[in-house]
């Protein structure tokens, strides 16, 4: 049976669909948007509208922006000769909040993975390689994640950029910091010791 | 440092605000929005906007419906002279899954908390007033929370209710079906033997 009024459903079926969100946290939402001021609420759905319209990718790094070029392609003080290459715009702003990085990015906007269907195309790669022909690039520093799609992708990218003679480099991997060794994992382990590095 | 853009920005804080979800989980709907081709994206605030716009109170009972009265008080197979009070729409499912209960609904919309402010006008009491006095009823049973708010809520409603004539009842409190007595806490259990029951 059907207990919530359609337009309810509806709601809550938009929610559900989203990522880390439940059958029981939709409905907490829905219920809680229909409970809020009618401008509240509206609030929320010209936010969504707003940020779909106005917001796009970068025309050099393809991060997302409002304006045409981003804030940090735009930015001079930035080092341009050093582009580290993310999956999405969430890495990127990971990397960031390290403030260990002064080069510039470039945003793929997901892995190569064939069982998903992705495959170099769907990602910003030709981008990537536009910048290299064209601007002073001296080193590229992959920066996708430790999975099996993040690693594909890592490969090849380094032998797509190997004949432009530019430094290539990964970010390490290896125990994160406050680990205790005998609790880490076998594969990250052997990932730390094979990266080891003279002290 | 701001890291997003300001639509971007603005939409992850309304996710924010909602209940169950903190700081990641709105940064990874918000993206997942702007992921989305924008048609999809668009579905997401029309159901809001339609939501919004559709979704009122049922004229008797208060419940959230889209029409002018809700399937249950136009449903003539249930019990009329039976309502069953509520705090909100959910308890309200809630009580409706159980397949229990034949009867009609109230549905106050909160519970009496000085502290956040509710006193009765807030809530839908003088609606659930005008219902004994025009229908044929015969019992209010009362199924507000268990916690502070509900029970001075039902305590309020039972004096209110009282010259009725109305037989008046609270729904059970006691051991949750399934629980091991050792592990219950000693409030839970108190209500238990205080609403003992002959066998």
């Amino acid at each position: 049976m059907q207990y919530n009024a359609v337009p309810l459903q509806k709601l809550i079926e938009q929610f559900e669909r989203m990522p880390g969100i439940g059958r029981k946290t939709a409905q907490r939402i829905a219920f809680y948007i229909l409970g809020l001021p009618k401008n509240e609420a509206k609030n929320i759905s010209s936010a969504i509208d707003e940020a779909c319209e106005k917001i796009h990718k970068c025309s050099l790094c393809c991060n997302l922006t409002e304006d045409e070029i981003c804030p940090i392609c735009r930015n001079d003080k930035r080092d341009h000769s050093v582009i580290c290459v993310v999956e999405d715009s969430q890495s990127l702003i990971a990397i960031e909040k390290t403030k260990e990085f002064s080069g510039v990015y470039h945003v793929l906007h997901g892995a190569i993975s064939p069982l998903d269907g992705i495959g170099p195309d769907q990602l910003s790669i030709k981008e990537l390689i536009a910048r290299l022909g064209n601007d002073d690039v001296r080193e590229i520093i992959i920066a996708t994640d430790s999975d099996i799609e993040g690693e594909a992708t890592a490969m090849y990218l380094s032998k797509l950029i190997k004949p432009f003679d530019i430094n290539i480099s990964r970010i390490a991997f290896g125990l994160p910091v406050g680990t205790d060794i005998q609790y880490a994992d076998e594969v990250t382990l052997s990932r730390a010791i094979e990266g080891r590095r003279n002290m």
